[in-house]
């Protein structure tokens, strides 16, 4: 790779320190431009690096497996508390490898996902976590993954091969749907995810699943697709529950949205669960404290983040990672579902 | 500064790269060893830096005014929404900026603040947004603010002249208590924050003033030191409502403290706001959510986050910036407040 050839012995960072007459780190400080050096320091290092021909690359590589690297962490936004676990998971596990975290949030920061992944890209990110908010992946964060590890988390990307740490929403989604129904509930709507991102659609397949499991027809059953943002879910609610065939419970794919729902519930006089039940999805910290204590489904958010990042490490110094298997979710049943009430 | 002297004309990156015949993005993957360079071509590059005398710290000073930069951001966690959406706010301004975040969460980590500033340190960092959860300094940052600006949020660091983005806590805190105090009410006590923080220390001087003002002798007032978390604010409910002569209204630093004083409450059977009224502060997403709706205080914690961000890209590129001022905060009155009832 190197015009030294692979016999001959490569020149180290320390033979260049001790040719030029200065320590390692002042070497690794001109490398990286990472810290002061006199110009005439410098200058002897850059000399000592010709003269021995010592090639930055070469170097460059020695310093990613020594010194501190960076990888890139990409959540949509913080303000839903379960794309700020995930972040937090991310960074615990980052510190612990003495490995920084670059935070980049597309809906946030109002900036396309692609200028952002662009961003990354025009900075030495060893990798990146990606959690997608719209289902597709940006191009360039696409190129990114063909120079550098990315890993997905609570996403799968179609025609993409890439790790993706997730949990068993199908399960999760079809064991809460499942319980709302052995209440007695028949008039069921959902209150949906993106179509386009692999949760919603495994979450809806859950749904799907225990709909037919209790003799209802799937496809009887109205679908309001949303976006996993509270208002959303508010003004779905709304659309819901003004239809002729009122429903006795809400199925909302994400917390935000049953939060939401319940927001309109309580805006008209609906009482939550006598008059609608309603069944959310995350376990936000919030959910518990909400009156009535809303049931859902726990994603182990904080886990998700450490074992994407760690299956990113994996990646940056085995150049494989073991299989990252589902996580597992738990229905969490609390106070927001109850029977139908009689002549309804 | 460097062997050319101040009068003979400085050699640019693009005099490098046409000596070199590379292009300058070439030349600038090779100073910054962003990009892949086969070694060949980073060679004539290193060669044409030698000939032309060109000094990379020169260039890294015309690089750091060019290209991306990257700031640090350093909140205690993000699992409290209020450090999130500071969090948000400093991302915001950095990615309209093209400046790329790092991510610091010491107390989420578990790595003491001083590891965490070290890690800072080691990496190419203009600078950094701070804003901490002891309201001391780590020692590392402190060399930092040194070397680099820093531009501290939500917090004031005594005997560090350091820029300082906060609002008006002693205000918000005065008027939401004497909100309480015109109820009638005359038992109170205070769940404060961690008494180090100058922020804890404006608002408990706030509600003081309301007490002074009402009458109320300030010294007569119980104050229960918490850390800003929702655990101890349950466990310091628990304390004062349940010694001899009860509260009738409890004043809470933060809006976490007090969702844990109202969850003491509902696993007691204490009504809020009729057994006892519960006020807090921040003004979090959920606290408009809750039953009954929490009567606080907003902070804009999001535009705290781009205030001090900008701020910090003020210092980077002209090494001042306009007076911070401090933010206006505004009072909620919710639910969670109402006059105490007779004969307690």
């Amino acid at each position: 790779m190197t015009r030294s050839g692979p016999t001959r012995k490569r020149p180290t960072m320390k033979d260049v320190a001790q040719h030029a007459g200065v320590s390692v780190s002042t070497v690794s400080y001109v490398l990286n431009d990472s810290g002061p050096v006199a110009p005439e320091r410098r200058n002897r290092v850059l000399d000592a690096m010709r003269v021995l021909e010592y090639t930055p690359n070469e170097s460059a590589r020695n310093l990613k497996l020594r010194s501190t690297s960076t990888i890139g962490m990409v959540v949509p936004e913080l303000t839903n508390p379960f794309f700020a676990m995930v972040a937090e998971g991310v960074q615990k596990a980052a510190s612990e490898r003495d490995v920084l975290v670059v935070l980049v949030l597309p809906d946030a920061s109002g900036q396309p996902e692609e200028k952002q992944a662009k961003l990354l890209r025009s900075q030495r990110i060893d990798g990146v976590v990606y959690l997608s908010g719209t289902g597709s992946m940006p191009a360039s964060l696409y190129r990114l993954a063909r120079s550098g590890p990315v890993v997905l988390v609570d996403e799968q990307i179609p025609g993409m091969d890439l790790p993706a740490v997730v949990c068993d929403s199908r399960k999760g989604a079809r064991e809460v749907a499942a319980h709302a129904l052995e209440q007695g509930h028949r008039r069921v709507a959902v209150i949906g995810g993106p179509p386009s991102l692999w949760t919603s659609q495994q979450r809806l397949a859950g749904y799907r699943e225990a709909f037919a499991g209790a003799g209802l027809d799937p496809d009887s059953v109205p679908v309001f697709p949303g976006d996993y943002r509270q208002a959303t879910g508010e003004k779905l609610a709304a659309t819901a529950l003004e239809s002729d065939s009122r429903p006795t419970v809400l199925l909302c794919t994400n917390d935000l949205m049953a939060i939401g729902a319940m927001e309109y519930c309580r805006r008209v006089g609906l009482r939550v669960p006598e008059d609608v039940s309603i069944v959310g999805f995350d376990d936000l910290p919030v959910s518990a404290l909400l009156t009535p204590r809303l049931t859902t489904v726990r994603q182990p958010a904080h886990e998700m983040g450490s074992r994407a990042a760690s299956a990113l490490f994996d990646l940056l110094e085995n150049d494989e990672s073991e299989e990252l298997g589902v996580l597992p979710v738990t229905v969490q049943l609390r106070e927001s579902v109850c029977a139908p009430r009689e002549g309804r």
